[in-house]
This record gives C-alpha cells, structure tokens and sequence, in this order.
C-alpha cells in the first residue's frame, strides 16, 4: 500500500458494527429499502457461494493462494517499480492467468519511475560510535560520495521544530515522532526533507513510521517541494529516534555521518496486469477485482501487496476451475503497477479507461492487508450499500458478513473516489498490518494460508454475485 | 537473559494461581501454617512497605530508575564480555552506587570469556540472488577468509535431520525448527553446529529463537562439543528459515555464501559489581538482590539485563535514601559479569563465598523483563513460601502479591539451585520478552517507566522485610 495515501483502516470499525447498514437486513428491513425480488435474487445465489467457499476452504483449492504466492515471492523477491524482475514477476503472473483459462489476458503499458536507493550506510560517531541503521525513504536524493558528517538536532513534533529552528542549519535533523495512526503520523515520513531544508538541515532522519517496533526499519514514498532544496532523507528505528531525542534534550553533541546513494533514474515502461471472465450479456459492463504488482525494495511485498494481487486473480481462476455459469458481466481483475510510487498505474488506468466509466460496476481493491477476512469496506450510495450487505450476508459461513460504508477506501481506487462508481477493499484483521509495513518484515511469514483462503473466497463470490445480478450497482439513491 | 540455561517463565502461571499457597493467607490459614506472632510481625512492616511503594511510584524517586537506566544504556550501548565498555560500565555502576551512600561497593574479580564476532555477511546466490542477514551465535568459529560457499539442505527438526543426513555433507544445513517454548526450540541454537558438523555440514544456520519476527535475527550462546569439528554457525531469520525450507523441499538449488569474522581472545578480568545496606544486629547474614551487567554486543541489553541489574542496585539507593532503620541482617546488590557466556560471574560468586553459604538468607534475581511486575517466583519450602506469601500480601497496593512456585527461579542464581538456599525472581508481565532477546530490538524502548518503579518498589520492599524479619526465612521445614 502506498503509505502516503490516506487510508482509514478498520480501527474505528467498532462503530460501523452497530450501525444500521451491518444489522441482518432481515431484522431491519425498512433501514434497508431494497425491492423484494432483488431480495430474494441475491439470496438465490446461496448455493454458488457456497460453492466457491468450500472449493477454497475445503476442496481442491484449499491453500492454493498461499502456495502459489510463496513460490512467486521465493522466485522473484521484492518488486520494485523500474526493475527488470517487476517485469518478470508480471510476465510470471499474465502466464498464470493464462494457464488458468482467464480471457483477455494482457498487459497495459504504463510509464512508472525508477529510484534506486544504491548504498546505504550511516553511524554515529558521538557520544559513542555505533552503526546506524537507516533505510531511505523513496525519492531521496543521495548524499556526496564521501557522505554527510554531521551534528543532530531532535524534535518531537513539526510544532517543536519551530521553536529549534534557529539550531537547525547545516544539522541533521531527527523527527522522533510519537505514532498515533498511520495516517496522522505518515505526514513526517512524507514532508520532514522539505520542512528540513526550510530550516537550513543537511539530511533529515524519520523515526520510522510504525506502532510497534523490534529496531525495524519502514521505508515509504516521500515528497519534495519545487521550491525547496531536496535534501537527503531516511528513516530510522522508532529505538534510535528516541534515543537521539534524550541525548539532544540532554544537552549531548550528538554526531552522526550519514552515506546515501538514492537517485532517480530514467523512466521505464511498465504494465498493469489485466485477465477477465469475460460477461455473457453485458460484457462491457465491468466488476474490477485488484491489488498491486508492485512492492518496495525490502522484504519481498508478499503482504503488500502479493496477497492482494494473488486473491485477485486467483478469484477469476477459480470461477473458471468451478465452471461457474458465464456471468452477466465481465469480471476483470487489474494488477496495478506503480503503486507504490503515486499510484502510476491506477492514474494511468483511469486515464486510459475513462470513457469506459459509466460501465464500471464495482472497483474492488485489497491493499491493506490479507488477514482473516470480515466483509468489505465500502463507498457507494445507501442502495448501494443495502445490495452490498445482501451480497454479503451469503458469507456468514466464514463471517465475512460485515458492511463497513467509508469514504476513504483502497489506495489505487481512490484514484476513482471522486466519481460516483462505487468502491470496496476487503475488510480484515489487520491491526498488525503496519507492523510489517514497507518493513524486511513483509514476507511470506505474515501471510495465513486459511485466511488467504477466506479473502480469496469472499472476493470470488461477491465480484461474482455482483457481476451476475440482474441489476447494475446503482451509483446513486436513484435506481 | 543466559539463553541456553533452561528458565520456565510465567506461561505456566495459570495454574499457580488458583493453588492453596497463592490464596491469600487470611482465608486459608490451614494451607500456610505461620505462627500468629510471626504473621503479625510481617503485617506490621506495612508502613514501610508503603512507604517505599510510595516513594519509587508517586514520590521523589518515581521514573528514575528508567532515566538512570536510559542515561546508562545511551552513554555506554552494549557491554559484552571481554569488552573494555564492559568493564566501563562497570565503573559507572560502582559510582552510583557510592553517590547514593551503599555501604562497601566494590568489584569482585572474574575472568570471563572474550568471543569478538568480527565482521558478518552473508548472500543467497541461488535461486536469484540477495542478501542474507545473519547474526553469529556466541562462541562461533569463524569461516576462512574468503566465505564458504555452498549449497543449502534445510531441515524443520533433529528428527528430519537423521532422514536428510547423507545429503548434508559439504552442505550448509538450515534448521528451520518451529518455536514452541524458549526451553524446547532453543536446543537447536545450542546444538546446531555439533549436530550439524556430525553429518558433514560446513555450516549451520538456524532460524532466530523467537515466537515473533519482523525479519529479527537473535543471538545467544552456542555448545560446541569436544570431540566435534567446530564449525560456523550463525542465526538467520523466521523468515529466511522458511523460505530455506521451502525451497529445499521444492527441490529447487540453493545456494549461499557465508563470511564470519567470529573468534575467541584470551579471557579478561571484569568484576562482579557488589553494594550493600549493612545489617546492624546479624550483618554476616544476607539477602542479595541481582541481576547481570554484562549484555549481547547487538541492541544495548536495556532489557537484558540492565532492567534487572538497575532495580537491583537502585532498591538499596532507594532504601538509603528513605533512611529507613538500618535492617537486622544485610541488603547486598550484586550484578553478576558474564551471564551471556555462562553464568561466569555467579559460578565464581559461588565459589569464592562458599563459606557464606549458610548466611545467604535469600538470592533473589530479575533476569526475565522488567515489564509491570506481579509477584515473584520462588524455590524454597513451603514453611519459607509461606512467609514469602505474607510478604507479598503487603505488594497488593500494586498488583506484586502472586507467589509462584517454581524449580526454575533465575538465570545465574541457578548455581545455587541444588542448594538449600531460598531463590526468587521477578514475576511480570513478560509474554513478548523473548521477542527482543537477544536482538537489535534490546533497546531502551521496551523498557516502561511505571514498570521499572513498580519492579523497584517490590524488590526494595522483599529485601527489607526479609532482611529485617525476626526471623531467617527457613530452608526445609524444620524451622
């Protein structure tokens, strides 16, 4: 996921789990206006998915997800936007979508950009010498070859920078900011080397941005400004953040020599990844399924965002090993590209696509995680929301019934929140999510095979049930 | 924490909790035979009890245990054995404990082990090529100069290890064994070399003792064996095991390349570092607080174990500082030296006082977290645990009133465990201990202000009472 968007995660789902929409529509029928036919339609698809969720959870596609995206991760590593093995990650995921039968399969070229972060090494050299684990953060430029020697000045808050603005010039200078929440925090990741150089810094360091720590280190996209000097940036253990903090509050010199070697290099063509189950009726009408191809440099992006791009199109794979009836509409899934970067690949896609915007009936997306899976997050108007939640109530077997309505939903969709095409990503347990985060801790060791399993068996069915139903998902209250 | 000595930590809590003994005394007199007079007497060290709870989580002294331990940690980082930083902290140490009045601080001489791991890397080569983070385990030969480089067999147990053993030879051999308790996965740290060296492996590496990893690795000492060829051994990640495994049983070629710089210098002199509260009327008689100085070379050892070596001394300021009446038999503060290599200091702690064995009235040690503690664990007579539980009753103002008894108290005080002498640790809230043990993660951050009062208030206020109790706290039941 790309750290820089904001995303509301299912923290303050607690209050959604009692609000109308997510009671049994049974129980509230007059909260939920939806005409009795429509009704009984949706729960006519029972039996197909129930289906797809004992193919996944019991039958011969029990724990395929999981496999077939260890070997994917084991093989190509970490995917970073620019590289030749992106490019072979997605050569390997279109051939498996054709092995699998999915139609139309193809690639959609997209220009994404190339930074290379080059070597990395930092220590402090007062009060005590000692290594310095950094990671830059993307986009940094690096530091001259022989490095960046330097005093440190410590703050706490862009508020407390103000005040130690004058000590700034020629320093390094630490954000030691305490986490909230990612989206409250990730502004000091995003804006620390332009707020830096304002002040005369040579270099910032950003406590990485995370709610627990075992000295991990969290890299992420950040964002210069034209008019500032773009100064060198990295992030830093939440343990060395603080320690740096108490020695500057102490009144320690504090020494650090800090060696980059970030630099943005030409552009590269890339793609975004598409396979469908091609609609019987209307096939230009559209449910898109998604994750992104793309991950950072360190760890090997199984979590973010392998998992959401394997349960997207292993939902089309299954639907084709199933011999599900060809639905109304097209199912099409879309391995964005780019993600992590600005979301490339999505802005790409909406530009390509945008006379196709009428005919999308759903923008699902998974980028917050694969954990044991709760229902969906959900952007679309009260009708919308009242299909939705019909839909979903055909998950109880894996209780996966709950209706989550926000405005903040996915990360490359949000490239279509302004219009009135409506939005979903898969809600799950994912309080640990930013633990891993743009972290070496994203491997396959965070991915569950049950709950990779679960996801891919609710995103299946309601892309299904959604493509199939007789009526489009209405886009505003007048159906 | 001495990873290889064999310590039951407070998993198996539950259990103790609802025994006869753990039952508070007043509604079981029957299970916990004390005299009247004696109950009362302890009942009436409330007061002061009070008093020192009081002072370390409310008064003058509250959080500085955690700044004297965050000042410590920051100037000096790790202390491994055989270190000159080592024997520097050390130093430190003494001076505080002279600066707040202990009466005959000194250091006490000790020759311990110097394992220096030099430089370390490591890369896979095949299947597609990247770096491997490794952490030598302590006591590891090194490789020649220029690396080993050579094929991958990975194992997830000994018990594999037999089936596979014909393949081994010349091979680097991965244990990837799954975590179960500290006590039953740590085994394959200690005997992957000599297990692994007996089928022909050149190297070992073996995933990190953890129930929890964000790509951690974890060091901690290894057993070479006599009559074994001694070769590299070094922890890799959860991670990185898995993915070894999995490969391996793909069929596909892995192969790495391991360079590791560790070897053993002659031994050095350090000290076990000793202050006390004499005892007025039985002074030769003694109660000894610990814990140990000496940490791994990676993190700063805030936790392990500078927690409990700065509640041990920092109970004896404490109780200077309150003036309290100066207690009936002595308070000594000892901070063992080279625990991470054995339990050096404790076992020549052992041997130079064994003329004071039968004057050691109490060995109490924190060397399992200094998280918010809720008791103690204790080895001794059921005479001795009751005496041991009223004392604890007078704890209840914070939470510290569990006795749980146990046969496993301690890290270096287990020397004396085949002893009649009575031993307890610290009982607290330690479930992620073995998260940041051993690791970079061993940082002032695990450590929490509130916590390390508490542990100091309950340490100062059992050493007292104890120390000053009309009588010696039995070592059978024949009192």
């Amino acid at each position: 996921m790309l750290s820089s968007a904001v995303v509301v995660l299912a923290v303050a789902a607690t209050a959604a789990l009692s609000s109308p929409v997510t009671n049994r529509v049974d129980d509230a029928p007059r909260e939920c206006g939806l005409p009795d036919a429509l009704r009984q339609e949706i729960a006519g698809y029972r039996p197909t998915v129930e289906r797809i969720v004992a193919a996944v959870t019991q039958g011969p596609a029990k724990g395929k997800v999981w496999k077939e995206l260890a070997q994917f991760v084991d093989k190509f590593g970490p995917r970073l936007s620019g590289t030749e093995v992106l490019e072979r990650s997605i050569d390997h995921v279109l051939g498996k979508m054709r092995s699998f039968g999915l139609d139309n399969v193809h690639g959609e070229p997209v220009e994404v950009v190339h930074w290379d972060r080059g070597l990395e090494e930092a220590e402090m050299l007062e009060p005590r010498p000692c290594k310095l684990p950094i990671l830059g953060l993307g986009g940094s430029v690096g530091t001259p070859p022989g490095g960046i020697t330097a005093q440190v000045v410590a703050v706490e808050s862009f508020d407390e920078l103000k005040q130690v603005a004058n000590q700034a010039r020629g320093k390094v200078l630490v954000f030691a900011q305490k986490y909230e929440s990612y989206g409250k925090t990730v502004p000091y990741r995003q804006y620390a080397a332009v707020e830096g150089a304002k002040v005369g810094a040579v270099a910032t360091l950003v406590s990485s941005i995370t709610p627990f720590s075992i000295s991990t280190l969290h890299t992420g996209w950040q964002d210069y400004s034209d008019n500032v000097t773009k100064i060198p940036t990295a992030s830093i253990t939440k343990e060395d953040a603080e320690m740096f903090l108490r020695m500057y509050r102490r009144g320690d010199k504090v020494v650090v020599k800090i060696k980059m070697g970030g630099r943005m290099l030409d552009p590269v063509m890339s793609r975004n990844s598409v396979g469908e189950v091609l609609g019987k009726t209307e096939p230009e009408k559209v449910v898109i399924v998604s994750g992104h191809m793309d991950s950072w440099d360190v760890g090997t992006g199984a979590m973010d965002d392998g998992g959401g791009a394997f349960i997207s199109w292993y939902s089309l794979a299954l639907i084709k090993m199933l011999n599900l009836p060809q639905p109304r509409r097209t199912i099409r899934a879309v391995l964005w590209t780019g993600e992590e970067e600005g979301l490339i690949g999505a802005f790409a896609y909406a530009k390509a696509h945008k006379n196709e915007l009428n005919n999308f009936n759903l923008l699902m997306e998974s980028d917050e995680g694969t954990f044991t899976p709760s229902g969906l997050e959900f952007k679309g108007s009260s009708q919308a929301q009242c299909i939705m939640q019909n839909i979903l109530k055909l998950l109880d077997s894996i209780n996966g019934t709950t209706l989550q309505p926000s405005d903040d939903v996915g990360s490359d969709i949000m490239v279509w929140s302004k219009t009135d095409v409506p939005l979903a990503s898969l809600r799950n347990d994912n309080d640990q999510y930013f633990w891993f985060h743009h972290s070496a801790g994203d491997r396959m060791t965070v991915e569950q095979s049950d709950a990779l399993d679960k996801s891919t068996a609710l995103w299946a069915a309601v892309a299904y049930v959604v493509a199939d139903l007789s009526v489009d998902i209405p886009k505003n209250n007048e159906v």
